[in-house]
């Protein structure tokens, strides 16, 4: 690798000759790290050309480096980064930049301070991972999305994947969102309802922060996703955590003054509970008694395979109410960041204004990449061959779950990807997760998930989308051993 | 196309027969526009075992609707939505959900009101478009982006593709910018110091929530870019505008309760002026001084072509007080929606935590990609293909502009890629754009970019990214033309 003449530039403060900022500039680039053994140097040409310095200057410079083994110089083919340069130490040392900003004021607001836990970058090195929402190499049509990707950068879709789309996003897409996506949920929807996200996630963020202020409040499941938890409470509403049961979120126990409530009915998360068709209407009647909005994250309703899905508590809204979120990170892969909000256009309004300021639009080649993997069946099949695959690692996971003893305390009525399952009183499933890492196991504790203070412990995650089926039973065994241990 | 057979559900409240129920979702569905002439229904067979009802109950819901003429069939190959089947009418007419929601108390907060133009989604069409901000097809380097992009889909960088990165990013796109393109603005950095972002929009969004509050003061360039003005206006703090002269924003003008000030001094946006050193060196004493941070957008350091670009005011950075945000939005392409945010990294972890929260992490994807182009020296080779057209196109303009009689109220020193202009005293520029369209001629009015009520008219921008240079002076001649007519 060349270093680039554009690195260089003279500072007209410097105190010294230019031989001496040369050499400077040279050996800092060296000591901090940004110019590595074996790099070679520009042309003494170029470089003095580059700074509009005499030739000779530069050439000076580059013998006294020569001189202090900072450079190397190979005959005609130029100078190099000396193989024994000094190595750079941390850039710590030698950052001639302070810090006299005294941040704790300078910062207005905060929004460290979340409980949404890491997952762990090299899961796919664990023998066992039972963690939720990554991608299994082996289910996904890895080589479909490949040739879709590679026609959305087709010359054909030039403005597609460079336009600047301010707050409108690929037509397509949308499209095939409202004609295809959406009618198996049950839901009817016009373009002007629909918006694009960066993410589920996104469509969440962008929800809160249209719908709620300090003066509203929001009922949110107990168990709930954490992530959706730490966006509630930065928009500083007042929030009220209700416990689910084993059908989901009771409606009646959502207080009276909620203007927003919050719900996962296909799988609740974490406890994959399915709220059953009465208590959605139940849900539905007591939102209209408060004239309380209702968001439904649908974050895995491809995941039925048990029994046909329930219609989404949005195709069961006669009055407009529900806003629905849906996510293509479980069906396609997270790191996609695409998903999409439903509601009405007043509110979709808002949400696009936000939006645009926020980030624009999500990135051209993404969504054009999407239409077609949704157009072309792509995304059918592969959530044909999802379904199968979790149908029978479910089976797999039941048997072991059984067969060593553990104990369920919540799974999805029509499937899902994970188990919700309860240690014996007095296990810690944190230290349990520190304890499994050695032997290969991945599993989720389930604190983070929870409210308040005196959140349990015992609780965990196990989910079984990125485990492949064979290694189940051994997994869970390892969880028994460690736990009874 | 097939209908899938996962749009149909059977409703437990549906008053009539089975029957009746599968007739009335079909014509509902051809009705609704989501089923359309010449699609294939699922067999008889399959709705009836997908819906758990007889086959018979299917076929005569078929039969009725082939009556009916909603459906044909063809032998043995199938139901078909029939060539004769209604129109439908637009989803309007048939949506059953009303919308009994009061949005205006619903929505909390509202984001609609900002004052950013849409740009002209088919501006690619006009022969003369001296636009903004978007991608010149014949400079792009299509070909090795494609090339990139196919390498980040492969198997080897699956995960970099897949992975959920919770609130991390792309360690290679990291590295990349620490090492290669920082150290171009005479920037040294930790990756601990560096954010990736959804554009530079997004970095300048991000900051503008972990700086301000109701409380704390703002000074923005007047006139400055639309998009910050509408971001910080959403933050609700206290906005002071300073108007800027040929040198750009005037460090003695700056209150001194100013706690960040916001500012873009490679070239002033929209003015093109560029900021001298001895005014960078009076702007971060001024900020010393008032103990204020400085947000510096340098989204066009690359278009420098003229003289060598000045080092970044966060390379003179002593105090860690200058937060600066780069794109990639002019240098590659506007819907990649890449920036990055170089700043204290206690001022990082804040946005860092932000940014999780509202959209997790840019596709995982689209940073792979950004991290090849850069690595394999594309980037640097399509700066300099794009530095010497603009430096041509910028001849043209100008001499297009001296022969047409028209005033420059605004050009950058080192290029750039747009003139600052200013009409006659009593010209619309929002007029004369609506003038100038039908003649095949973009031009962008001046007013948008401009605070308070009474904003001047008689400014425009003519960019010269997008426009051919042949085009160039027939283009101008139309503008000024169209002026004095």
């Amino acid at each position: 690798m060349s270093i680039s003449v554009d690195t260089f530039f003279l500072n007209p403060q410097f105190q010294g000759t230019l031989q001496s900022q040369i050499q400077q500039m040279i050996a800092e680039g060296i000591l901090s790290g940004r110019f590595r053994q074996g790099e070679k140097l520009p042309s003494t040409r170029k470089l003095a050309s580059h700074l509009g310095v005499s030739r000779i200057t530069v050439t000076l410079a580059y013998t006294e480096l020569l001189a202090n083994d900072y450079l190397s110089s190979r005959g005609r083919s130029g100078y190099f980064v000396s193989e024994n340069a000094p190595e750079p130490p941390p850039f710590e040392a030698l950052r001639q930049n302070g810090d006299s900003v005294d941040w704790n004021r300078a910062i207005g607001r905060r929004y460290t301070g979340g409980d949404t836990p890491r997952k762990p970058v090299d899961w796919a090195r664990y023998r066992y991972p039972f963690i939720y929402g990554q991608t299994d190499s082996s289910l996904f049509d890895h080589a479909n999305w490949r040739l879709c990707a590679i026609q959305a950068l087709g010359q054909k879709d030039f403005a597609a994947l460079t336009t600047d789309y301010c707050d409108l996003e690929d037509e397509r897409l949308v499209e095939f969102i409202v004609r295809h996506t959406l009618p198996r949920r049950g839901i009817v929807a016009r373009p002007e309802e629909v918006l694009i996200t960066v993410g589920a996630q996104n469509a969440l963020w962008l929800t809160a922060q249209v719908l709620l202020t300090q003066r509203r409040t929001a009922a949110i499941e107990d168990p709930c996703y954490h992530a959706l938890r730490d966006i509630l409470t930065q928009s500083r509403c007042h929030l009220v955590p209700l416990p689910v049961d084993r059908d989901g979120l009771p409606p009646h126990a959502i207080p009276s003054e909620t203007d927003v409530i919050f719900t996962t009915p296909s799988h609740q998360c974490p406890t994959a509970a399915t709220m059953p068709m009465s208590r959605r209407e139940q849900l539905l009647d007591r939102a209209r008694e408060l004239d309380a909005l209702i968001v439904e994250d649908d974050y895995e309703f491809e995941m039925s395979f048990l029994n046909p899905p329930s219609p989404a508590l949005k195709s069961l809204d006669r009055d407009g109410r529900v806003i629905y979120v849906g996510s293509f990170s479980k069906s396609i892969f997270p790191g996609l960041r695409l998903g999409y909000l439903v509601g009405a256009e007043s509110f979709i309004r808002e949400a696009r204004a936000l939006r645009a300021s926020v980030l624009r639009h999500p990135p051209g080649h993404t969504m054009r990449t999407a239409a077609y993997f949704l157009s072309l069946g792509h995304y059918d099949a592969s959530i044909r061959r999802l379904r199968i695959a979790l149908k029978e690692r479910r089976e797999a996971m039941q048997n072991a779950i059984q067969a060593n003893g553990l104990t369920i305390a919540g799974q999805g009525a029509h499937g899902g990807s994970s188990f919700w399952m309860r240690a014996p009183n007095g296990v810690d499933t944190e230290v349990l997760a520190e304890q499994l890492k050695p032997k290969g196991v991945l599993i989720e504790p389930g604190r983070p998930f929870f409210f308040g203070h005196d959140r349990p412990k015992e609780f965990y995650r196990l989910a079984y989308s990125s485990i492949p089926k064979d290694r189940i039973s051994q997994g869970i065994q390892l969880i028994a051993e460690t736990m009874s241990d």
